[in-house]
């Protein structure tokens, strides 16, 4: 009887052994150093509440939540005249719940929810999937990880400084060596807009700077001109902006020109400064930090630091990026919890490592060793070595069933398994085992104890 | 503005730093011996398509699956008629896909998809949550995490004793030593049908069997007899298959004779004779291995060897189980793949290591050290340790914000964290620091490059 073959639903993937392994590997070397800086783990439901998940991504986010049909009679609460106005209007009377769109919302709810029982500072690392109805298109899945880390409950500036601090070591360890973290303050921007005389006009200013690195200067100006109101006047003035070069230090300087007149853009670029002040009594090496004056985000809740990371030397846009928002938990009623977090793409860092061949050996190795079958006799005679290969913290396998040698080597290159142990009679008449490098082809005779040696460094 | 505080849905649960440590370290265990046995990780989407998921489960089962509504206009296919014909008629035309209920199906579905890119034997094990809209209650959520491991691709004994070996290693090594392993093989209960006169009624007595640790002997017979249609004189003939005692051997023996008349019987003894043959060539302690000829699980799917775990100095039912199946992929068409796998419930070992207080210190282990943050002087002079001990791979933190000893100390003692650095003027002026031990209260000075050698080791 011929089925159809089964498929995963559009946006979803499955991750194989190999995928798991490289994937495990990258986000145990993220989560070691968030651990290392203090960070503790919280998992949330993988369900929320609609009324949690409602309303907190603008209209389009709300679109693109995923909805759980209420168990049971799922229809109980709707009336001919509900049916009859539409899918929008009876959703909230047969779903009550929605799949999580981020980890920021549920870490919000979890907050307000444990806020009596938690210690601030609260530094929290959370890493699970999310899930988003986007159209599908490369790179983009419905079902991805977030992997983030945010303090909240302090303002320090101490937090930013470590944050530079985290990315930086985080994307060292994975061998990411060419990236720039550039870092710019939402205060600044609100200056900017101030001093080219268009005060309050930072959001729309920000949305389109956002798109410098796409669009272009020129496209950027029309924008602000002819869609989002501002004078030519003010846009002229904005060269400088566009501009800006030079170390750091050269390029706050310009700016407290620049911002001479904004006490706000003037509050931005002190924090800056406490901020590069926080990173050199550390000892963090800042070489790839860059100010980048023109860096917005398009997420208008932060407040503070804003914070984004690029592989110079990848085909990739930015696969970390964050930020200062002072109320994180104000949605909930909690007034007042100032934090600052950001995230790694998972996915992106994925493609990045395969693009670089950066994946060490180790990160795709499986079993170490494993035992050749090919009659009872040299699996009868194998068998109390696979258990001292165990017991010795070796993880080795010996293959079940009796089966011709090519066979049984295929099975190994293909899982990636580094040495095979033989079992001859000639072997056995001396009561040894033959040890055979699968990357090298070296072969050589030892006793089961020199093997578990052998195999443990 | 009050507003009313966010809940999650019910049945399901935030998992705190705490809680996050410790199921870190069940899992982290377990994964390990599965690792050393070869097995490869595997991660499913949460989503599947309804058409993979209904129908594995039974109606109940089906019930009890999650349905997602479909994006975007969901009532576009239902008509009128359909809504009238109520909730079951009407949602598959709202909804395709559901979240997983278990790992065995999504499981299967991947074999089956890469059937042809896998190499088989097949040892996979998978650690994620499922979903299942049963009635919460104490100990039974609506998300929970299943941790399996299965080969597939072969009909080797070899696999089962590795599967004992496995179970008592990772129960070992969580330090749950008082366990009981029980081993039986479902052509023994077929045998055992057979032996009373009852062919192919297994499947009724391996129910009936199933209850006998919770109903006991007498309410197992009557519910043979007057529910299931067993002949009390059959029945009679089961009282030595409830009274079995001694060793391993010496059931068996009895049950040599007991099934002496059923062929497929005692095929089932000898696969169980292999079983103990291969654990004692690997030199796998069997001491905690029961044969125990009453144990069922409910499963219809088993065909040979059955597991169960019980430990025998905690309030819980069985916390792993499995069996070996003969057709995992034939759902989807594939027929003929035979493999043998098993589970660990990790809610319920999270509860046993909770009751018998079996969590090392590490495992909740957070911050190694705190740095106290009393003045800006202390402050800046204890900067450069902070990021000095990270270097030195030791987690750390400063506190972030000027505050009181009193405040600082509850903060360090709240997270567990063992050290504290203090930097007052006297520490300062000899270029020292006073690390103060949480748990027993000492204090030293020493240098920085001293408190990096003390913590390191």
């Amino acid at each position: 009887m011929a089925k159809q073959k089964p498929t995963v639903p559009k946006g979803t993937r499955d991750f194989g052994p190999e995928q798991m392994a490289k994937r495990t590997y990258i986000l145990d070397t993220i989560k070691s150093v968030y651990k290392k800086y203090g960070f503790q783990n919280l998992e949330t439901p993988t369900m929320e509440n609609l009324s949690v998940l409602t309303g907190k991504y603008g209209d389009e986010g709300d679109q693109l939540l995923f909805k759980v049909v209420n168990s049971g009679d799922y229809l109980k609460k709707v009336k001919q005249e509900d049916f009859e106005q539409g899918a929008k209007h009876m959703l909230p009377k047969i779903s009550e719940k929605g799949l999580r769109y981020d980890l920021t919302v549920p870490f919000a709810r979890y907050v307000v929810m444990n806020h009596g029982n938690l210690s601030f500072p609260f530094k929290r690392y959370q890493v699970q999937p999310v899930w988003r109805a986007d159209r599908p298109q490369r790179g983009r899945y419905r079902e991805f990880y977030q992997c983030d880390a945010d303090v909240v409950g302090t303002d320090s500036l101490l937090c930013e400084a470590e944050i530079l601090a985290m990315m930086g070591e985080a994307l060292t360890n994975l061998k990411v060596t060419d990236h720039t973290i550039k870092l710019n303050n939402r205060k600044v921007l609100t200056g900017i807009a101030e001093a080219i005389g268009e005060n309050g006009k930072e959001s729309e200013l920000c949305v389109a700077i956002d798109k410098l690195d796409k669009i272009g200067v020129e496209k950027v100006n029309l924008e602000l001109t002819e869609q989002r109101g501002f004078t030519q006047e003010a846009v002229d003035q904005l060269a400088p902006i566009y501009e800006m070069s030079g170390t750091t230090e050269e390029r706050i300087a310009k700016m407290k020109d620049f911002l001479a007149s904004s006490e706000v853009g003037l509050k931005g670029l002190e924090e800056l400064e406490e901020v590069f002040n926080y990173t050199s009594k550390l000892g963090v090496n800042t070489d790839k930090v860059e100010f980048d004056v023109t860096l917005a985000r398009g997420l208008s809740y932060y407040t503070g630091a804003i914070f984004e990371v690029k592989v110079n030397n990848a085909n990739m846009g930015s696969i970390s990026g964050g930020g200062r928002y002072d109320n994180l938990t104000g949605v909930f009623g909690l007034e007042g919890m100032s934090g600052v977090g950001f995230s790694f793409g998972v996915d992106r860092i994925y493609d990045v490592l395969e693009e670089l061949d950066l994946y060490p050996e180790s990160a795709i190795e499986t079993t170490k060793v494993m035992l050749t079958n090919f009659d009872n006799a040299g699996r009868d005679y194998s068998l109390p070595l696979l258990q001292q290969l165990r017991n010795a913290g070796i993880s080795a396998e010996l293959y079940p069933d009796n089966a011709k040698m090519k066979k049984q080597m295929n099975f190994a290159n293909r899982k990636n398994i580094q040495y095979v142990v033989l079992a001859w009679e000639d072997e056995m008449s001396q009561g040894k085992y033959s040890l055979k490098n699968m990357e090298t082809g070296e072969q050589e005779m030892l006793s089961g104890s020199e093997i578990v040696e052998k195999l443990r460094n």
